[in-house]
Order: structure tokens, then sequence, then C-alpha cells
């Protein structure tokens, strides 16, 4: 039985880590870190998790974590997984790191986009960025997975297929994205209120959100050559759920029938990436609670430019899920165990 | 493996009853009944189903479905099931009837609420109540199972306790009742349209429900007198969810204490129904997705009345988790297999 | 031209104020108060009145505010009211309070459920009690005018006409109350947050919310008896409305015609209270937006119970809208100035 | 006094004009067309307008309408306006038309996208194109005038501007737009129940949506050269509002000082299109209920592209609310009168 500890616990990652992991068969929590609920119970905290989960939140102290678990998730706010991280916790646990801290490998651009300082660059190198879809083997040998940002995942798994074979021009890839409004956390803040948020929808961080370098990374990782795009996220009034719709111009003349096959060649043998029918576009509710990313794709003969379409719950396969896939790969378990729910419809 | 089939597989409960037998080990769904959409493939009629079922829709063809099956999960309107059973059928396979058909054991009751013929009748006697709870051996050695309705089901776990032992004048109980928008089907209508249903909330059916008799033939089991309530029905914005606020005049000089000890006497030992701590209202949302039901109370000291609270998962507890659960029994599987989705939070 | 001024301007209510009073002919609104909003544009805090409202906002300062204006609207915590008028004040101002400081005649029952010390009890008894439908006579002579609570305004107006002629018996009486979650306020509270509302229904404040006294003193004025209610508000994942299902039992042998020809003898010539239709059931978005009440019920003969529903928007004739529905009282203006907003529909 | 007829006037954009014409003091609607509900009172149709609209829906009988009313407004669905229209209806009254019928210039373009024969081209020539800040004049003129479609208004009113100024190149455009439900009208279809559309998010109609032709069209007049875009829909769980994202590769050196004053040349003057400050973006609840379209912008350094982005209530600035600024033209009434609705928030 793998140990593991959550540091951000009650975060909705945190939480949602929570809930799949407790359908883990190999794995135990047994830290339930919570710097702003430290003793109390966790199932005041998440009344869901009444009569499940029994523990009492904990302090965010990763040395002594070190001691008793074998795996430490941090969904925590940029830095503080940073600011915890040295050599004799790395020699004793892995770490899954929810947060951005180890997903750049220029601490430049880290400390541009987050406006902090990075407090231990030196493991950027060795950090693996863990979308396992691309870097799997990579994953299993890892010290540290980044576990890539919520949007950024969406945005690559539609993506990456088409720029990585050359089908289209990175360079003009415009990703317009939707988001549920879990993604903005439990804060108490007034943008997030009920009534600020319900029958209302808005763009925010227009050209300036942090996921836009994380997925310029990836993708130029795919096509060898720097790219550089348009992300503009959005806001909507609903819990879970990313929809990304990305637009770029399409190499002349290739076919959909072309594309396709590209699309199933890189996720044929992916269990949770589902390239959907023909003429089927992505909707969050059919991948709600799930580990799935629903990509497809259409192609616009008037402007010659392809339009990629992907769905995701943001807090599985765009945080927790993903989270515990690495997990799996970490520990040699089945890539799917503990992630196995079906989709929750309607 | 226990074979089961699904006639009526494509409303919203039929469908949940999918998602949740896929998640249990000891049984395969062979039959996707579907009379609106024979031979049109499943994961077309719900995409979140794709790459996960693979089956195509079939008729309701009940016989034919005796020789192939071990359990026959009847989703479907009102009268079907009675139509359709027979002897051959029980000599062959178990029925779980999801409708109302078996519900209630006066026929003439049954054709009073629900303007319909009985086709059946000569089956009420040995029909089982499906209510695990209350009759848990009953089911055990049942042909057919009566799904309790999911109004039903929060408002008896809610209430009964107190009805049992005495503590609250059954006569007096008013349940006023919330449910989620799922509970109205599938069907295309337009009071069940988005922009009719958001940001809107009504009662229906008021004085006429017709989960009212079946709340009051299973109360009046638990205090051996005749039961009149008052029961209201309520829209809510929101796709899952029942919450029932029941309100009874309390036996003058009981305690909460006392109260609380019934609840737990009932309940302690269920693993489905948790009896929230003091002061905690049940909130649908802790519930979601999972086969729990959330109680609790509250006196009014100023009126000598007791608030019974009870929330639950119109689609799981409600419906097809309950099934599962009978099943469970039937079939002499653990009483929770298939059903230990943690709920989903948020 | 009437000047107004406005304390608490920067919450929903407040905010609903400034919204109505754009549209009213012969009022103009000078003074925006907001003591967390000081010197910012009123427009920065509330966006959609961008090019509509070009004010800045002010301090709570009311004895200024009273050498400048007509009529003050407070539309404050409780309390601040209370604290901050006097004789002074009352010389050269009309009042009207929408906060609870002088709904109950009582002191002792307002410290009580309120947990306050009162600082202006010597106006109780000369504060009228806001709702016109029942006291518009004294509200035009009055100088405070105490603006009646959302869930107290629907509840006593769906339920008073029975109550005052004896129809019903009050002791009886059970309200069940539903509201959007604008009556939570605009405070940056975890449990408003979009994800912890949304899809989500909870009780609260059961047996214990401050609208109960409010309810029962006023319906108590209608049959010349104390009256001991039960109260249970709920929060439902919309913005806006209030649903009342109120349960009592019925004086024998009376008739739905009966009840209708008291409903109709009170409200025939109320312009705001809509009588619906025999079978019609209140539904909060029908009176979205507008200052109407629609009121119905139904007799269930089974429990000899009647049900009287309500619904009206809880900022508008719930706060803002009866708040201006009082004013035009006041000065004389038609009663419906600035009122006429048909409901929106979706 | 006006008398206008309105053609449809169940739809959900009918019944918005509803709402808008009680409050115009001009006009008076005394014909109430719809064809599903001949002869059943409006306020049946609509629980909203009871006590408000008094009126018998009547027959889509457009010559006698012709002889009864000054103004017909049609609400229909693509074909219908064209298929009545004929020389001696619009010598008797003005048709404002916010159908599809009118808004194409070329036949062959309306045949191919709405595959439907045109029945009146002969009057394309002459029909104006009824968006009043574009085509004031002419609108003032018109015998009629095809108002313009909800996606087309905010996407035009958002870049127009800058196309017709050549700051951006009008071919590299992409628009990406996300309405409300209540774009998909009131008719019971599976897609638009509540439990599909909440909680859900999705694109469709993705490279042939039919607003396309019209927006390109509109936009060629304004750069006066053929203009080829990408347009996505998308559906989004909230009743009313659309919000528009546009991309558009900018001329170089383009600051965004002189992209503000571009903006503010064409709409200081406007009353219904507010250009926000600096660094705002849109929000569809700031104009929710009202005429207003707000537009704003921001210039991504990087790739040399700007973001444009655009709000509106599609039922009012792109419908109803068109259609009564429309009226407002033609009959020589202020362009507001009707339509001074203050945004509804929340």
């Amino acid at each position: 039985m793998v140990k593991a500890g959550i540091i951000g616990s009650t975060g909705y990652a945190g939480s949602e880590l929570v809930r799949l992991l407790m359908g883990h068969k190999d794995v135990e929590i047994v830290w339930y870190g919570s710097r702003s609920y430290i003793d109390k119970k966790y199932a005041e905290v998440y009344r869901n998790m009444f009569e499940i989960v029994d523990a009492v939140c904990m302090d965010d102290n990763m040395e002594e974590l070190a001691d008793q678990v074998d795996v430490i998730f941090t969904a925590t706010p940029q830095g503080l997984c940073a600011s915890l991280v040295n050599e004799e916790v790395l020699s004793k646990v892995k770490i899954i790191d929810l947060s951005a801290d180890f997903r750049l490998k220029d601490v430049k651009v880290y400390e541009e986009w987050y406006k902090l300082e990075h407090k231990a660059p030196q493991y950027l190198d060795e950090a693996v960025y863990g979308l396992c879809e691309v870097n799997r083997e990579a994953v299993k040998k890892a010290r540290i997975v980044a576990n890539p940002g919520c949007y950024t995942t969406c945005s690559i798994l539609t993506t990456r297929p088409l720029v990585a074979e050359g089908l289209i021009d990175p360079n003009t890839l415009i990703i317009d994205a939707k988001s549920g409004t879990s993604g903005a956390g439990r804060g108490a803040k007034l943008p997030n209120l009920f009534c600020e948020v319900n029958e209302n929808m808005k763009a925010y961080g227009v050209a300036t959100h942090r996921h836009t370098p994380e997925i310029e990374e990836q993708l130029s990782y795919a096509c060898h050559q720097p790219v550089t795009i348009n992300f503009t996220p959005h806001l909507v009034p609903m819990n879970r759920g990313i929809l990304v719709t990305a637009y770029a111009s399409l190499k002349p003349g290739t076919t959909a029938e072309e594309v396709r096959a590209v699309y199933k060649k890189y996720y044929d043998h992916e269990k949770f990436v589902r390239v959907l029918d023909e003429g089927e576009c992505p909707e969050t509710k059919w991948v709600e609670g799930s580990n799935y990313v629903d990509v497809n794709f259409k192609i616009d003969p008037r402007t010659n430019r392809i339009i990629m379409m992907g769905a995701l719950d943001n807090l599985v396969k765009g945080a927790a899920g993903q989270a515990v896939q690495n997990m799996n790969l970490l520990f040699g378990f089945d890539e799917d165990e503990g992630l196995r729910q079906v989709p929750m419809f309607p």
C-alpha cells in the first residue's frame, strides 16, 4: 500500500485528489495538509466526505511528511512547493506538484510570468513535465513530477499532434479557452460569488494568462522551433469543465482524412484521449467527473484554417486525475487505476 | 458474472444505471433496451459513453431478454413493466422495476393516482418494495423488486424512524420537497427547456403528486395506522438532487437527544444513510453522484414541531443506485458493490 | 425633483435601488453612500452603470446627507440606521430603512433575534412598517418607514388575507421559503461562492431565522391574537427570486371559491399583487425584475390543509422596489412610478 | 400612437418585443400573432404578462394585419416573411423583419446558407440592413428593415471600426462567439433541455453557421473588399447574453491609443455602444436586459494580434431592442424611446 500525503488538501484540486484516491486500491492517504484548517476534521471542511474521511487536517510540514509517506502531492499556490523541496526530501519521497513551480524549464520565464522568485531552480532540469501522454517514460523515473495546468493539458492534447506533424503553422495558433469556475479556486473573493458568475460570461487575463508560456514551451518541443500563440481564458457559469477552441492555418492541401489519421496515430492507444467521430463537437458534460479528454476538429475550406476542439474536467484530467495518472506511472500501477470513473451525465 | 438487461436504458435513470453497472465487478450489461433508439449505438445517444459502451440499442422484448439475462431492470414509463411481466418471465429472471407499477399494494390506489389500468395485479402481493434499509431480508428472496421513487426514498428515510417510534404524529406530517430537473426525464417538453427552468423555481403537482400514496403506505406500515400527509414537490434549477424538508408535531417532552438516538438506532449500521452532526443541514451537493442519503433534524421549541431534512441524488439513491443496491441483495453481492462512489464536490 | 441619498448603495439591494431610481421621472440620486468604496466611481463598482451613473461613492454621513436630500434610503447592515437617526435628521428628511432596525415594535424581540442593542428604541413606535398593501395610509404620513424583509413580504402577502379573515388557523402555519442567492448579499464569503451554491440546495437558519418574528408580528395584527409559526428558509442556485410555500389547517367547510373570494377582496385593487388563475402555481421567473408578487393556493381535501404559494423578486418587491413604492406614497407620486417594469422572461 | 403587429409573438424574441413595447410611450401592440397558439390568451403562454397583456393570439395574416397597423414585426423562422410580403402590404405598413430573409443582398448566398428558396428576391435591394449605428439614415426611409442577427450585431459592432479604418487585416479575423441558450429559441428539442445545457459547454455549427456570410458582407462594405472570416458559435449555460472574442492581425506599429481613438470616433456619440475603460473586459451580465453593447480590446505585442471583445443581450440589442431602435428611426421617435432600461445586475 503506497502512502500518500497531500499538502493543500482543502482546495478544490486537493479535495478532488482525495475523492479519487479514496477509490484507488493501492493507495492510502495518511496526511491531509491544510494550513487554513489545521486540527479541523477534514469532513467538516468537505461535508461530502462525512463518514468517508475520518482524518484531521495537518500543517504543511514537508520534512516530517517525507518520513511518513511514499508520495507527496502539493496542491498549493505557486511558490510553496519550490520553497519546501530539498535533497533530503527528494531522497525519501516522490513529489507530484500540482502548482506551476516546476512546469517551465526557464527560470526567467517563470519569474516573469509569475512575478515570484523561484526558490529551487536547481531542480527545474530534472523535474519531468507530467503530461503522461507525452512524457510517459520519463515520468516513470522522475523524482519531481510537474503536473500540468488545466488549460494547458486541454490545449496541448488538442493541438499537439498537428503541431508535431507539421500540419499546422504553430505561430498562427489562437487558443480560445472556456473554463468552469472551480478553476478559480475556493478563495472567498467577490468575483467568484455566485451572483457575479451565474448568468454571466467574460474573458480574463487576456494576453497575460500564466498558462501561455507553458503551452508554448511544450508545443515548441513538439515542433522543434519556438512557438508563440494567443491564449484567452474565459469564465463560464458552471462548476467544472474546460473547453478549448483552437484555430490555426492548415498546411495547404491537407485533407480531413490526413488530419484524422494523425490524431489516431497519437491517441488510438491512449485510454484517456478520445478522438470523437467526425462531425461531433466535444462537450464538457461528456467528460465530467472522469479523466477523459475529448478532441475533434473541423476544417474550414473557406479560410483554410482548422478549428481544433478539446474538452476535459479541469479538476480531473486538468489536475487531480492527471496527478493520480502520474502516480500510477511512478509506482508501476495500471495507468488507469483509480481513474475508471465513467463520465457523469447529466 | 451476472448478466443484466435494461429496458429503457436511454432515459436519465437508465443511463445512470449504465454508468453504475460499468463499475460493478460482477455484472455485465448485455441488453441496452430503448424503443426510441433501436439499432442506434448507445454511445451516440449518450456521448459520455463513447469508447466505454460499444453496444447498440435493442427493442423492449422482455421474453427474449428473459432467456439471455439473469436480471432485468425496467426504467420505463408506468404501465410497461406490468404489461410485460408474466409467469414464464419470472421463472427465468429477477425483475427490478424502476417504475411505479409494483410499489403500491392496493391496485385501486394505483389506478386512481396513475389513471392507468394495472395489467398484472396478481403480482402486487409478492412484489417487494425495494427500500433496502427497510426490507432488506425480503428483497433477497424476491422475484419482483419495486424500486422506490426518488421523492419517496428521500421522504421515507428522513421521517420513518420518528414515525415508527411514535415520536411524531404522522398525520401532522408535511413534506416540502425540492428536486433537480433530471427527475423530469429526458422528454423534449417545453417546461423542461433550459430557459424555462434556469433562474426559476416553482411548485408543481400540488396535492396530487403520485409519490404521495407511496410515502403514506410505507409510513403506515411503520406505525401500524393509516397515514395521510401533505406532499409538495418543487422544481429547482439544478441537474441532480432532492432535498426534503419535513414538518411534524413532536411528541410532547421529546428531547433532541432522544430524537438523535432514534436516528442512530435505525441508521448507525446503514452505510448509505448518514445522520449528520448536530446543527448541520443536509445539502444536495454533498451526496451528488453517490448512493448516500444525508439526514438531520432541528426541533423548534416555539411551536413544538420538528423539522426533518434529507438529501439524496435522485438518479442514484433515488433510482439507479438503489436498483443496484437491490440487485446486490438479490444476488448475494456486497451491498455496496458498485456503489462506493465518493460524492463529487463541487 | 425629489433628491435622494442612499446609504449602502453598493450592496445588491442598494444597487437595485439605483437601477430603479434611474427610471423614476421625479427623483434624482445625489448621494451614493458606500463606506467600502469611498471616492471610487460608482460605475467601477457596478460596471453595468458605466455611462449611466457618473457619481463617486461617499461616506455614510447621515447628518450632512440630511441637509442635501429629501429622502434617505439605508440599505445597510442591521444597527447602522438606528445608530445614525436622530431628531434633527428626522426634522429634515424622510428615512426609508431597508434594514430590520425599525420593523419590530418590541425592542426586546429585536435584541433577542438580532443579538444587537437597539440604539434608537424611542422611534420604534412612530416608525411605520412599510408594507404598502397593508399600511398605505400610515406610510404616507411617516417620518421613518421600516421597509419589510424579502422573505417577510412574500410570506405576509401570501398568507395574510386568510389569516385576517379567519379562514386558516394561524398557529398551524408552516412557511417553507426558497430564495435566490442575491439575498445573501455581496460579501465575499465561502458559502456564497459559485461552486458552493451552484447545483446545490439546502435549508439554513432552521427555526432561528430573523424574519420569523417579523412575520409573526404582522400576522398577529391581522388576526388580533399572538401568532407563532414555523419558518424555514432555503438557498436556491439562482440569482433572484423568493418562492414561499405555506401550509395551514383550513377552517372546516371552507371552499376554494371562498378562499379565492378573500384573495380577490384584498388584492383586486392592488396593482402589484396578482392572484393567479386557478391551478397556476407561481414561478419566480414570472416576476423577475418587477415589483409584482404572484400568489395562489390549492386546497388538499385529504388533509384539509391549504397550500398557499407566493413568488416575488427579492431585490425588487422584496427590497428596492418596495422602498420606491414607499417613497412614492411619502411624496404623493403615482404608486407605480418607476415600477412599471414588465417581468423579464427568460 | 403607432399601432404595431407582431407575427411570431410567442417565441423568445417576440415576447421580448412585447416586454419592450409595453414600456414604449408612443406604441400600442394591436396584433399578437402566433400560429401555434391561435385563440389562446397571450398571458397564458407567457405568465409574466398576466394582468399586463390582455390580448389573445391571432393567426399570421399579413394582409389583414397591414390594414390594421403601422408597423409589422416578423419574429418568425426564415422564409416566412419573404413569403408574405408584397407590394400591397408594403404600400400600407413598414416591415421590421427579425428573421434573416432580407439581411443578405445576394440571393444565391442566402439560398446556399439557408437551404431555402427565397420567395421575394425583388425586395432584397431596397431592404435596409437595420444596424442603426451603421445605417441610421437609410433606415429612416426604409419600407423593409432587415433586423440583424444576434451574433452578427455583436461581431460587427465589436470589429467594424478597426476593419473600416484599416487597422486590422480583415482576412485574419477569427470570431469566437459564446451565446446564452435563449438564442436557440423556445422549441421543445432535446439539446435545449435544462439537463443537457446546464453545466455544459460546446461549440456548434462550426464553419457552417448562417450568421457568417452576414458578418462578412457587412464588414466588406466597411473596407470595400471581400472579407472571409472564421466564425464559431458556442452554447453557454445561461439564459441571455452573447460574448464575442475576436482575433486579428494588427497593422504593424499600431498603438493602443490609436485603436482606442478609432473606437471613440465611431462610438462616442452612440448611446448604445459603450467603449469600456482600458483593461476592462466586457461581461454579458453588465448589459443584461438592456440595449447596450459593451466593447473593448487588448493588444498582444507578442503575436502582434489584437483581441477585440464585445457583449450584448441577444434578446435586446441582438433582436427585439434593435427592432425597437429601428422602429424609432422609422417613425421619428427618440432613438432610445422604450430602450432606457438600466442593465439588471445581478
